[in-house]
C-alpha cells in the first residue's frame, strides 16, 4: 500500500493511519524543514515525534548539519519541545568522527569544517588541525612542502566559511597521497533558499576539493547509505524503518536507496508544485506518503 | 597520414616531416609545458616558433592562463627569444573580454579573478568588482541583499587566490537571476605538479561556483570551442590548423574538437608513459603527432 504511488496521508482513513503506523518500529526523520525552520518548531512536529516514542519507535534524528555536536543538537531539540538525547543525534559531525575511530584511524584529520566535527573528533581522541582562518598567504607559490603536517591522514570537508585557496592547496596536496583518507559530511549543493542571498552548503566545498584532488570523497551524510550501515550495526530493520524529510533528493532519495519507507512532510524544500514535476520529470524518487505537516499525522490519530 | 594512429615525427624521413609543414597554414600552440616552463624557455621552442613565422604560417599563442592581459604575455614571449605581437595572444583573460564585448554586453562584471581579467575588462569598458579579498564576514549570516550590486549582469570565474566563502555566496546570488550570465575562463582542475604541493587550477572555483549556482558556466578556454570560433571570425581555416600541446585532456581534446591537426610534445605534463595509457585506455584522445620536444621539428628540417 505504502511502496508504489505517492499515498496522500491527509485523506486517509483512521484505519490506514494506524495500519502505516504498524508498518514501522523505527523513524529517522530529517530536522530543518520537517521538525523546525532555524529555531522555530514547526507547529505539531514535536507532539508527533514524542507520540512516536510513546507507541514504542526508536526515534533518531538525522542531519547532514556538521556544524554542532551532538549534544548541542539535543539540547535544540529539547528546548523546542522534543524529547531527544544526544544518543539519537545523527548529523554528519559525530558520523565524521565515529567513522574515523570505527576504522581504527590514528593520524590526524586535516579538516575543512567547523568546531561541531573539530569537537567531536576531540571526544573520540582524534587530532586535528583546519578549523578557523588559514593564515597562509593567499598566493599559490606561498605553500611549502614543509607547512604539510606529515601525521595527517585524512582530509574531512565539511562546511567551513573560512574555506580559502590555501585550504583547497592543502588538502589537495594531502590527498596526492592515495594512503590519505577522503571524508565528506554531504554534498548538499546550497542551503534551502530564504532570501535572494544563495548560502552555498558544505556540497559546493566537496565539489571544489573533488576537482583540485581529481579524488572522490566518501560521503557520510544524505543521501548516502552510511547511515544505514552505522544503524544496522545498532539492530535496526531497515524494511521497518521510516525515513521522514522534507527534500525528495537528499531524504527521501537515501531513504529508498537504504531500502525504508518514506514520508514527504511540505513544510521545507519541497513544495507541492515540486512533488508534481518529480512525479512527471522523474528528477529524483517520490516518497511513499506525503503530508502537509509532520503534525497531521498526529490530529488524524486522535480525531 | 596524419589523422590514424600517433606519428613519431622524430622518427620521420625529412620528406614526410615537408609534408606535415605544408599540411598546415595556421599554428596555434599552448604556452606552458610547450614553449616555456615558468620563466625559462624550452630549448629550440622559439626558433621553432619563428620558422613557422618565417615559412609563412599564421601564428596563435593559446593559453588557459587568465592573471596576465595579452601585452603582458607578449613581452613575456618575447623576452624568451619568441616573436609575438599581442594580437596574437590568445589568452583567456582576453577571452573573457572579447566575448562579452562581442555579445554587446553593457552591464556590470561580478569577477572572481585576477587583475588580467580585470585589466581586459577595463581596456574594452567593461566595469566589474569584486577582485582581491572580499571584505565580507566569512559568515552564512552576513551577506544581506543590499550588499549586492544591482548593475552586475554577468559572474565571470578564473583564477583567484583570494578566493572565499562570501565570493561564492556572491556569485551564487547573482546567478539566481536567469539573466545573469555564468562565464569562465577554462575547468583545469590543478596546474602541473612540480612538488608535493598541489595548485588547484581555475576548474576547482569554477566547480564550486557550478555546485552553488546549479547553473553550468560557459567556458572559453581549452578545451572547449569558443577559440574556434574566434579564430574563425579571423579567417581560419580548421582544416589547414595545428594545434600543438603538452595535454591531452586539454590542449589535444581541443584541437580535436576543433578539427585541427595536433602535435603533442612531451616536455609538459604528459608523458610517454600517460601516452600509452591515453592509447590503451581511451580516457583523452590521441594527438596525430609526436614529438619529444618542438625543437626537434626544426632539427629535422634542418638536419
Amino acid at each position: 500500500m505504502f511502496k508504489s504511488a505517492v499515498f496522500d496521508l491527509k485523506h486517509a482513513e483512521k484505519e490506514q493511519v494506524k495500519e502505516f503506523l504498524n508498518s514501522f518500529d523505527t523513524v529517522l526523520s530529517d530536522c530543518d524543514g520537517v521538525l523546525w525552520i532555524d529555531n522555530n518548531a514547526i507547529p505539531g512536529s514535536a507532539d508527533t515525534m514524542n507520540y512516536f516514542r510513546k507507541i514504542g519507535k526508536r526515534v533518531f534524528f538525522v542531519t547532514n548539519n556538521s556544524t554542532k555536536i551532538r549534544s548541542d543538537f539535543a539540547l535544540k531539540a529539547q528546548q523546542l519541545g522534543f524529547i531527544a538525547d544526544e544518543n539519537e543525534i545523527l548529523s554528519t559531525s559525530y558520523l565524521v568522527a565515529h567513522y574515523l575511530k570505527s576504522i581504527g584511524f590514528k593520524k590526524k584529520v586535516y579538516l575543512i569544517g567547523s568546531n561541531g566535527i573539530g569537537d567531536e573528533l576531540n571526544a573520540v581522541g582524534i587530532k586535528h588541525v583546519g578549523v578557523g582562518p588559514d593564515h597562509v598567504k593567499p598566493d599559490f607559490k606561498s605553500l611549502k612542502p614543509t607547512d604539510l603536517d606529515s601525521e595527517v591522514g585524512a582530509v574531512v570537508v565539511g562546511f567551513d566559511e573560512h574555506v580559502s585557496y590555501p585550504k583547497f592547496m592543502k588538502a589537495a596536496s594531502y590527498l596526492a597521497s592515495e594512503d590519505c583518507l577522503f571524508v565528506a559530511t554531504n554534498t548538499d549543493e546550497r542551503f534551502p533558499k530564504s532570501s535572494s542571498i544563495v548560502v552555498p552548503g558544505s556540497g559546493t566545498l566537496v565539489r571544489a576539493v573533488e576537482t583540485c584532488s581529481e579524488r572522490k570523497a566518501l560521503v557520510l551524510g544524505k543521501p548516502h547509505e552510511y547511515i544505514r550501515k552505522y544503524l544496522e550495526s545498532c539492530g535496526l530493520n531497515p524494511a521497518r524503518t521510516l525515513m521522514i524529510g522534507d527534500r525528495c533528493n537528499t531524504d527521501i532519495e537515501f531513504g529508498v536507496r537504504c531500502g525504508f519507507q518514506t514520508l514527504l512532510v511540505l513544510t521545507g524544500v519541497t513544495s507541492t508544485r515540486d512533488l508534481e514535476k518529480i512525479r512527471k520529470e522523474q528528477i529524483a524518487p517520490l516518497p511513499d506518503v506525503v503530508l502537509p505537516k509532520l503534525g497531521d499525522l498526529l490530529e488524524i490519530v486522535k480525531s
